[in-house]
């Protein structure tokens, strides 16, 4: 079935293109039907993109009327097309559709571009023509993109099966996929206005059988394509998408920009993990772990994508500043500061040599300011010491519109340096029509050029980001290949558990008693309070002196799920006194609170007052599968939102960057006269938490508030723990749980 | 002395021009000193554009060779210069100047724009030279714009007596006012490039005279100006900027763009207030208090300025998208809502008559998706249904390459009626060539337009900003006139307290103890725990069930600032026999631990352990004067980080956001099982230390941590408190204190 995509799911995703999608990008000849003679028609832009875009292969159409178009044949029908053909574009009303599809099957053609409207965006009787053409299309092992897109273009091979007004774009090394069929002609428009080439762009329409991930895997084996860029509304399959996308960014830079942040679904949520576990956080966790970086604007996404093409990646955050004005040199360092990159301190001798060709006033620390009567030949020198200097690894340059000098002659003067440099160098050109000249040489040169310093300031703090993610990936692999195996864990154990409690995905949900979910977290090796079952007030009294003061009391009746409510938990007992009158009372509160339920006594519970209290989660997400929650514990979880995210299982790296971006991580290595806390722990229950929501994709919500992380290597024990079963009858985790098995 | 700004401090602002700043502003004869021939000189430049800039006034050059220059005589010297003259422009060498000013002065000219650098900015033979012209200036009671500056120019009456390359600006309604000259070149031609007009444009350079808040004043009294822009990189006197902007703002939108974020100076701190206190916490509360809308970027910055300039404002956060296109529709919908904008709820006659123009598979929910074959007619058709509807405060226009009309012509067809509305309209027209023609006619009409859909969304939040700004203003003015005033407040009695304890203004700062911090805090009407001094261990007792239980015992030694490191503080004391034996031991302790300090006793005090945590603190910043903290309280303010600050004293509505603006202000109405708290005793708290702060600038920083809000109307008590004085022979606090007092 491949509308799931679970063919290929079982493969391994490579930089080969997939056999059944090669006509897509690589076809021997190509059938438009539909083509039409009159302007205004899809089917004549089409025909015209295609005949005009240089392709090498045949170009056949189809159309009932016959005659001729651009002058070539038109057959009236699909099965008089002469080989070679191999891919067809399909632009015909939609209740013609499936028919139409037929024929292409008939005709041995494996690939069809499904460009007419009318489908499931329309409604039922669309979305059932919708079905009809996915039915048409198996039969004959036919691949579909579409419907109702624009279809794809590459400009390399070149071909352009697509329908927006020309000019099409320039040759470039950018890719384009998108969900979004009409933000195409804009995209085109603006990538020419702003000076740079594309390399592919693909719609992707309703995405009946080809998706995002299908053609993310498809263009990245494309050696023109250097960064692509993703236009998302939604992902079809988050797993297979994180899967794909991590292998493409281990070689190629991959940006994002995911809209409907603000739609997300409703779902029903008990806990604190679950209501802070939106869309968004499911996706920052899914990039993160493919390497994908998200970009929040249309702008940005373009921005970043030319400096990741045209630049090296910077071995560091030190980034010197070359300015001849001061004004723009504090903005592009707040902006570079405001990123987290660092103004990089020049050495001695590099401040000596910048002094030996600059006026006495000029700044010589890091921004460098050259002052207004820089020259071309001052840019150039002061750009080469900027880079000689090994304690810088980036340059941002700022080319105000000069009084003197052209900013056309600076721009000439400085590309050659640029080209040679090892590290990036990225302009800020101030103005907008006084500095058009070096606008264009830069382009022609591929030197990434912005407005202000603040847009240069971003696209250098993204090509840190991914350089550092290169080599976190780097390291987190090598430490995942020698990390040590979470020991002491027993699936099975949990399995047994969950049946004998007769809601294995079959129950109603709701709440695992408290009892079960201590047995759970044991057998993943999470340490939980000791507890004993006492019968009696006197052997409750032994069991505390055993467990040692203070304990807490709980009712032991697992038909009792609120057993707060029912007056059954008496917390921070000090002393026997204090526990016989409790264990009366406990007791007899939950017989009046529940007259019929089955009470086995009472569980005496270990205490545990010292140590960081943090909360560690888990969830299961319905587009990316199991995702683990760390953060500061507590009521006040909502509120603080001092939580991140991560996919589990999670590898020790990702547990690490969970720890890093919360301040409920950070102070674990000790604050104020706050003693530093078992870090290694909190690790390890992070990552057991982990692989315990990917082990029991039918546990929906685990949720261990507080965990209590002990001083010096005291450990870490979930002091209080809930879990919720999936509710099989309300379920929105299908996809994911079966992308998990 | 007008350099500290004290002479116009105590006037009142208003939007007169100050009549000593009038000739840089309507200047009857100007005279450029320094005025060449020579097309490289900046003294051609200026003279250049003061006769281009057709300038009505007298026209004077100055040069001792004499000659003529642009038709005009050129005199040798300045006492040769003929009546009008009331403004000097010079351009001179730096150390030349001095002598030049005084034949200014002799002359009788008491305005002087000093363009030259080699002044402070060079070092200190330079910074002598800036003092010695301002002894001049003074001397015969001039002001002086610059030294190191590119000057002003104002497109409407005209007048330029900058030296920036020609084209100059377009006549507009934009004012900009800016600390850097090198970003004057560049703004010019950016608003050029952009397709907005300039009103005024002034270069502040080194400031020694006139400043921001002077020609802030000046610019906002100009009737062509409809939105002042500034481009910061400090505020030389913080209140009296506030205060001059209030004003403006109450008439006019401010929008600056403060740099240097990262360039705060250091300062001793000894609280979390303190620590968090940086430079931009304080800017922040500025600028919120002068109703100051705060850029990121350049960018933004005039982004913002064209909408402001140019649309009314919405009456709320309730936006309507159209759009031919559902891929940017939700972009639209999410950058709105990220800005904390709505999407319109349309009635369901406004659905219904779309729905009776639109095709059956359009969109006519919010938003509105007219899809692709979007005719012109339909564009206004439904933008006036659209803009009908009570419910819509504004609309967003999106307008892609369209498949069949022209850009140009929607934006033809769109304009009269975004004229005609009462509402903002905001367009964003996707792509760059293809769009070309309708960005030219939407900024002929002053319409504003955007690229993409982003930043048409973030200058809708701008305008919805502004909008609750001034209500937000009238409702503070009116409650802050109804408001009662803070009763029970003693500022005798803090007096005197401090000058008891000797540290009034020449002590060594430190801590003061805390028997005096309780009375200070008592003095201002906010409650502490009750406590009583006892001299033996029976007392203790006796004070204990006076006061209730559990109390805390505190060695009662003034000399001992730190008691819990002496020894000296026991919490939580359940019983007599708990209170007995600490007395004891806090006594010995304390003996121990420092032998020769006078002890008084032992306090005992009141334990509050219920209510809500939080922190309230008061701290003086040098550029602004005393500032007020809120938000989350206990040991990790400084790692949760939700805290806000205001200016102090605090008006009834700051408060407010103040609370609305943390997590532990908005707890206080309730939360989970959490009852809601006293919030009106905490916002009492908040503007009694604010007024303390303010009384008494002398106390640097005070911090309540934790204040204790009671359940109900239980009132609010600073369970713990510290003040610490300002250290006199390190101080920062000067400027502030002089505002304040």
């Amino acid at each position: 079935m491949r509308r799931t995509g679970k063919v290929l799911q079982s493969e391994s995703v490579t930089s080969q293109i997939e056999p059944t999608l090669r006509p897509f990008f690589d076809p021997a000849g190509i059938v438009i039907v539909g083509a039409s003679a009159a302007p205004t028609k899809l089917g004549f832009g089409v025909a015209r993109n295609l005949a005009q875009s240089g392709y090498t292969g045949a170009i056949h159409f189809v159309n009932p009327r016959g005659g001729r178009l651009l002058e070539r044949p038109v057959y009236a029908t699909i099965a008089d097309v002469p080989d070679p053909v191999d891919l067809a574009v399909l632009i015909v009303p939609a209740p013609a559709m499936p028919s139409t599809l037929e024929q292409v099957g008939r005709r041995g053609i494996r690939a069809a571009i499904i460009v007419s409207g009318g489908f499931r965006e329309t409604g039922p009787t669309g979305a059932a023509l919708e079905d009809e053409c996915l039915r048409v299309a198996r039969d004959h092992d036919m691949r579909l993109i579409g419907p109702n897109c624009v279809g794809l273009l590459d400009t390399h091979r070149p071909l352009d099966t697509t329908f927006l007004p020309p000019p099409g774009p320039t040759p470039g090394d950018v890719a384009f996929i998108s969900h979004s069929g009409a933000i195409c002609a804009a995209v085109i428009d603006w990538a020419r206005g702003q000076g740079f080439g594309l390399s592919h762009l693909v719609s992707l329409g309703n995405q009946i059988d080809v998706r995002e991930t299908d053609v993310l895997s498809a263009v990245a084996a494309d050696d023109h394509t250097r960064v692509i860029t993703l236009y998302l509304e939604g992902i079809s399959d988050g797993r297979r998408f994180v899967h794909a996308a991590r292998q493409v960014t281990r070689h190629k830079p991959l940006i994002a920009l995911k809209v409907g942040r603000f739609a997300a679904g409703q779902r029903a949520v008990a806990s604190h993990t679950g209501a802070l576990a939106g869309q968004e956080s499911a996706f920052n966790a899914a990039f993160r772990r493919a390497g994908v970086i998200r970009a929040n604007t249309s702008e940005e996404l373009f921005d970043w994508a030319r400096a990741l093409a045209w630049c090296p990646l910077p071995a560091g955050r030190d980034v010197a500043v070359l300015t001849n004005a001061g004004g723009p040199g504090v903005t592009a360092a707040d902006a570079l500061e405001s990123h987290g990159l660092r103004l990089a301190a020049l050495r001695p001798e590099t401040e000596a040599a910048l002094r030996a060709i600059l006026p006495p006033d000029a700044g010589t620390h890091n921004p460098v300011d050259m002052l207004a009567a820089a020259t071309a030949g001052q840019y150039v020198e002061c750009l080469r010491l900027l880079l000689d200097d090994p304690g810088v690894h980036s340059v941002l340059v700022i080319v105000p519109p000069p009084p003197l000098e052209s900013a056309g002659g600076i721009a000439r003067a400085l590309i050659p340096i640029i080209y040679a440099a090892a590290k990036p160098v990225i302009i800020a050109l101030m103005g907008e029509r006084m500095i058009q000249e070096a606008v264009e040489y830069f382009r022609a040169a591929r030197v990434p050029e912005y407005r202000f310093p603040e847009r240069a300031a971003s696209a250098l703090a993204v090509l840190v980001e991914r350089a550092e993610s290169v080599r976190a990936r780097r390291a987190d692999d090598d430490h995942a290949n020698g990390a040590p195996p979470l020991g002491r864990i027993d699936p099975d154990r949990v399995h047994r558990l969950l049946i004998r409690h007769g809601r294995d995905g079959q129950g109603d949900g709701g709440f695992l008693p408290f009892e079960v979910v201590n047995d759970i977290l044991t057998a993943y090796g999470i340490r939980v309070p000791r507890v004993a079952l006492a019968t009696t007030a006197a052997e409750a009294v032994d069991m505390a002196w055993q467990i040692g003061f203070p304990v807490a009391l709980k009712i032991a009746a697992p038909d009792i799920v609120h057993k707060s409510e029912a007056g059954g938990v008496r917390l921070n007992l000090q002393d026997p006194d204090g526990v016989r009158r409790a264990f009366d009372e406990v007791l007899s509160a939950a017989r009046a609170a529940a007259p019929q339920a089955d009470i086995l006594g009472v569980y005496v519970q270990q205490m545990i007052l010292i140590g960081q209290e943090v909360i560690v989660g888990a969830v299961q997400d319905a587009q990316f599968g199991p995702l683990v929650m760390f953060g500061s514990g507590g009521v006040e979880v909502e509120g603080l939102r001092d939580v991140e995210f991560a996919l589990a299982p999670v590898t020790p790296g990702e547990a690490e960057g969970l720890l890093a971006r919360t301040w409920a991580g950070r102070r674990l290595g000790g604050f104020r006269n706050m003693p530093p806390a078992d870090r290694a722990a909190a690790l390890d229950v992070i990552r057991r938490l982990g692989q315990l929501a990917a082990d029991f994709p039918q546990l929906a919500e685990i949720e261990l508030n507080p965990v209590r992380v002990l001083p010096g290597d005291g450990g870490a024990c979930a002091v209080d723990a809930r879990a919720r079963l999936l509710d099989q009858r309300n379920s929105t985790g299908g996809a994911a749980r079966a992308s998990m098995t």
